[in-house]
Formats: structure tokens, C-alpha cells, sequence
């Protein structure tokens, strides 16, 4: 059902809550020249929108074929039974990441449920508002598409007309599993995330000072919106729970094999060990790059001098050797001007990339 | 105390382990023309060291003026003290991740305290063994240093020689505090990481599918190898037991305010904002890049096509562009060919990096 690329959504499209997502698909619905209309409670949102190219702000009387809800999980419920009520025939989506609650509220407050689709493109910034938005944040993004029940096919069509309209690939889900899935993959990471970066607040910042890129990389989403956030975890709090609750068991468990470590009863330390390679054997599930299989590759380390112009000239130089990069990752070395790049490349290709860089007096590793 | 890089450490030094980090350490010692022999259980392990020029292999009769322990935490005391008794007048340093215990075993066992400092260079690679040594592994890196109360000066600077030698810089903790920082910011979350993956074990594929950027980040070293982590974690039980304990007390609590929320009580919703709110301030205390405070910058963003060269020919472009890269972070797209680069530049930089780069058509946002 996925159309190609191209074939544009059957405008006009009405988008309320003109924030980073909302205004992102506008913007990428104005690139395929869909007609398209901004609503928010905000005005200073909307002319921002406005402003960069997303479409017009809506008037009494318009009338729109689709409606895009992009507001916080809390208030797309009503906003969508609003919508349905306003504009009997357009068929009507939400792009929140939460979607059994929802979907339920939306139906509970007068949605028609013939016309309703639920929706979740798997993209994001750290940072939120219409002036964050990008014409392309959708672009290769899957996009859960989680229909109600009892929508029609001709209403969940256009839905996967926007999606691909939006350079984004569908994907559907019931609303369950969805936010089974995003409690696993997304909340409940995000919870670990703040409370374990929580743990520093009042730590020595001699302790701090000697952390590593684990505990860095472990954080980051610790600085992620607190207000959305906690809506979005409110809305899943059921399935959020249920994966904590999984997290706390086995973090129990292990505190338990530690503290009788501790204690000298050495036995346990099979106990870590297992949670050690249960842990190995999940994050080998992840997919590779692009969600294709883990390919081969062979890491060429740089250590490089942090004076200006040394990341590009060592770009420049990996550009010339002709080899493809596959990836390249940067580890901060602290309290100390340099750092450490680390760029993947296909195991055949590793030994020509070190040559060139070598020829040009980097400092290389394999 | 920290003498100049150059002066190098009086040799000769023997190196006891020749895995990734005492290899590492004899080849930045030989970089200094400093006289290195090199012991270990393993002789695969020792001729691998030897080879790549790391020193020469110890026979009986030499007379080692410090020596390096650099073997598993579980063993690290008992090898010291054999080393105490068989080179009585040897300074003795060993560079495992635990200190405290380490230190006791040893003295336990006979080992001279005067001669004794407990060391941790923090430098590592998700690779183990001598063949993934690296000359400059510890270079611009911290080392800790934990000399025991009674230790000589004389020892101590030895000590403190050995780590200029190898381009690293001391910082002074008592053992107990150390193996507070490292449970803090390295054990616990190596441990939260495994637990977090190992929820995917028994997870849908087509929920890990959807799996974004921070979980990839969270788990990444949740590859690292189990054998060694489980002696680690083992020998700190007691100190990573104390923080994992308040993990799981914060867990608890937001885990018990999400079952309420669930249960429809919203004024909890509040816990979890509280939580939010702490991760974000734990979070800023991490040292920016190079320990220096966190400087400005502007992201640009490109969305690259995933073919042969793209990755290079964009930092080629940026090189030309004569701008200084602070950072670069490639987030993948999943399930489509492309992905996202973003690179870190000053505020008044990035005008010009992305001027140059659409003058290269490339696909540029700010």
C-alpha cells in the first residue's frame, strides 16, 4: 500500500500544533506542494510556521481532507474528537508517540473511529518548537501507523499517502504493541537515562571528572524536554511500568549478588556474569546500520591534536584515499586537547585508508 | 610533581600481563627508550607483546627498578606481592580499575608498603589482549594514582614518572575513594547498561527494530567482554552495590509513581517530572570536551546519502571550508540507506561551513 515517493497526499492538509513534528510534515508537505493549513494555541507557533514556508494559518471556513494532530500525548485525545467533529469527512491522524490512550480518549470524546489512524514517526531533535523544524526531519524515518479497528481503507490510504509524502516508510502496529515497543526501546531507556545521570548530582566533581564516554553516552538523553517527557511517560505509564518493573527485578537481582560478594560469598559471581552476557546477547539484537545486518567492519583509530582545522584536514585526507566511511565516532579525551577519532571502514579498505593518513603525518591506529 | 613529558622513567621496568593495557604501557615506554621486560601466564600473549616491539621477554636474574602489575583485579594482590618478595627494592605500582582491595590483598600477602602505589590509567578499548595494544592508548589520558599512606616519596615519584613517560597525567585519590568515582560513574553504569539490553533478549523484532539513537547508546558497552567486567564488578561489589542501591530506590520510586498514574492518580505525575528535572542537573556536571567547560556551539546538520564516498567528500568539503570541527555524530537512519550527520561548530563558524557545503549540493540544515 506504501505509494512511491512523489505521489503527493490529497490536500489540503490541516496540521494543529505547529511544534517541531507538526511543523517538520508541513514543511515536507509544502516541498510537494500540498496544500497546507497551521493551527495552534499558540500564535507566536503558528507565525514561526508560517514564516518558514509551512503553509497558511487557518480560517473559519476552510475546509481540510486530512488533519494532523501534533500536540502532547495529554491533549491529542480531545484535540482529534474536536477535529472530528469540525470536519465530518476528513479523515484524521495524530503523530503522538503514545497511542492505545490516545486513540482511546479520542473515541471516548465523539471521534469517528472510521475516520481515525493513529500515527508515531520515529523522529526526533533535542530541541522542540517550530523553529527547530526541518523539511527533511521525516526523510527515511519509519512512521508506526497503529488504524483503528473499524477505519476504513479509504481513510488509512491517505494516511499512507502522507507518510510516504513525507519521505517517511510506514509500518503498522495495533496501539498496544506500539507502546509496548516504545516503552521498551525509548521510555524506559529515557528513565534510566535521568536517573542514572540523577546519581551524579551530588557526587565530588573529582568523581565526575574522571568519567568516560560509557557514562557520557549513557546520559545524553538525560538532557531531553523534563515537560514533555513527562507527559509522554504519564500517557504509557502502564507499559513504562511494566518494563521498569522487569529493570528493577533484575537490577534487585543483582544488587542481591553483589552485596553476598561482598559479604565473601564468591559463588555469586556467576550471578553477574550471566546478567553480563544476557545484556551481550540483547544489544546484539539491535540492527546494524540502517537496520541491516551487522556488516564487518575494521576500525582505524586517529589520535588527533585539538588545533583548529585538524578534523577537517583529516576528513580532507580520508576524502582523497577513496575509501568509504562507514562511520566515524569521536571520543573526548578529558582535561587534555586532543581526542580520539575512530573511523569504521570495510576491513579491506583499512589498510589504504592508514596509508594515506599516515603519508600525512596523522597519527594512526588500527 | 608531574615532571615534563620527555624525562622518562628510569628503567628497566617489568611489565607482569601483557594484555591491552601493559602492552599499551611497554610500548609508550620503549617509546621513551626506556628498557621494558615482559611476563605473563600466557606466552602467546608475551610473544605477541614482544613483537610488536613492546620489550623483551623476562629471565631470571634481571633486576626490574619498578614493576607494573597489570593483570585481572582478581589476581592483581597476590602478584604484587610476589613481586614484592622477589624484587626487594622495586618500586610496585599495578594499573587494574579497583583499588582498595587490590592494595589490602596485597599488603595482606607481603607485600612492602613503603614500595606500593596503586595506579588506574583511564583509558581502555572494547578489544582485549596484546595484539590490541596501542603505543598511544594512555596518551592525554588521566591516571589515578593510589599510593598507600606509608609509601616511600622516592617510590611515589617513580611512579609519577612512569606516567609522564607515558604521556598520561596523575591525579591523586585514596583507594577507597576511587573505587567510589569508578562504581559511580563506570561500574553501576556498565551494569545498567547490560540490564537495560538484556531486556531485548526475549523482545519482537519488530519492536527492537524500531529502536532509535539512545538506546543504541545506552547498550552500546553492554558488548564489552563479560569475564572481565564479572571480576570488576566482583572485587568492587561493595561500592557498586552502594550505587546501584540508590539506583534502585529512585527506580522503585518512579516505578511505584507511574503504577499510580496508571491507576489514575495524575498527581503523580509531578514524581516523575522531579526525576526528569535531577537527570537533566546530573547530566550538566559532565566535563565537556577536554574537561574544559561546555563551550557554544551550533549544530549543522546534513543528511547524507549512504553511497560509496559521501561521508568523505562531506568532510572534504568541510575541510576546504577552513572551518575548526568541534565534534561529529553520525545518527543512523534505520531501515533506509542514509543518515544524519551533525558536526559541531562555533556559533560564528557555521554560517560558513554550511555555505560551502551547499555550495556542494549537499543536503544542509541548521
Amino acid at each position: 500500500m506504501n505509494s512511491d515517493r512523489g505521489t503527493a497526499v490529497m490536500g489540503p492538509v490541516l496540521v494543529i500544533g505547529t511544534g517541531l513534528i507538526g511543523t517538520s510534515i508541513a514543511l515536507a508537505l509544502r516541498r510537494e506542494n500540498v496544500e497546507v493549513y497551521l493551527e495552534d494555541t499558540d500564535p507566536l507557533q503558528v507565525g514561526t510556521a508560517e514564516g518558514l514556508g509551512a503553509g497558511l494559518q487557518f480560517s473559519a471556513g476552510l475546509l481540510p481532507r486530512l488533519v494532523v494532530v501534533a500536540v502532547p500525548p495529554r491533549h491529542a485525545g480531545s484535540v482529534l474528537a474536536q477535529a472530528s467533529l469540525r470536519f465530518p469527512e476528513a479523515t484524521l491522524t495524530d503523530v503522538t508517540s503514545v497511542k492505545a490512550q490516545v486513540l482511546n480518549d479520542a473515541i471516548a470524546e465523539g471521534a469517528d473511529p472510521s475516520r481515525l489512524i493513529g500515527g508515531h514517526p520515529m523522529a526526533g531533535r533535542e530541541i522542540s518548537g517550530a523553529a527547530g523544524a526541518r523539511v527533511d526531519l521525516l526523510d527515511d524515518r519509519l512512521w508506526v501507523l497503529t488504524p483503528a479497528e473499524s477505519c476504513s481503507v479509504e481513510h488509512l490510504r491517505q494516511v499512507y499517502q502522507l507518510v510516504s509524502t513525507c519521505g517517511a516508510y510506514a509500518v503498522e502496529m495495533t496501539p498496544d504493541e506500539h507502546d509496548r515497543a516504545v516503552a521498551l526501546v525509548s521510555h524506559a531507556p529515557q528513565l534510566l537515562s535521568s536517573i542514572l545521570a540523577g546519581q551524579l548530582t551530588d557526587a565530588s566533581a573529582d568523581y565526575v571528572r574522571i568519567a568516560g564516554q560509557g557514562l557520557r553516552d549513557m546520559t545524553r538523553i538525560a538532557d531531553s524536554d523534563s515537560l514533555l517527557w513527562t507527559d509522554i511517560l504519564s500517557v504509557n505509564a502502564k507499559q513504562v511500568a511494566a518494563v521498569l518493573s522487569s529493570v528493577v527485578s533484575d537490577l534487585t537481582a543483582t544488587l542481591t549478588a553483589l552485596q553476598a560478594i561482598a559479604a565473601g560469598d564468591a559463588t555469586q559471581c556467576a550471578k553477574v556474569s550471566t546478567t553480563l552476557q544476557a545484556g551481550a546477547a540483547g544489544r546484539s539484537r539491535i540492527p546494524g546500520k540502517h537496520g541491516a545486518a551487522q556488516i564487518e567492519i575494521t576500525i582505524v583509530g586517529v589520535m588527533l591534536a585539538d588545533k583548529p582545522g585538524e578534523l577537517a584536514r583529516l576528513f580532507a585526507a580520508a576524502g582523497e584515499s577513496n575509501v568509504n566511511l562507514e562511520d566515524v565516532r569521536i571520543e573526548h579525551v578529558l582535561g587534555r586537547p586532543s581526542g580520539l577519532v575512530e573511523i569504521s571502514v570495510r576491513p579491506d579498505s583499512a589498510e589504504t585508508l592508514s596509508a594515506a593518513l599516515r603519508e600525512r603525518n596523522f597519527d594512526v591506529r588500527i
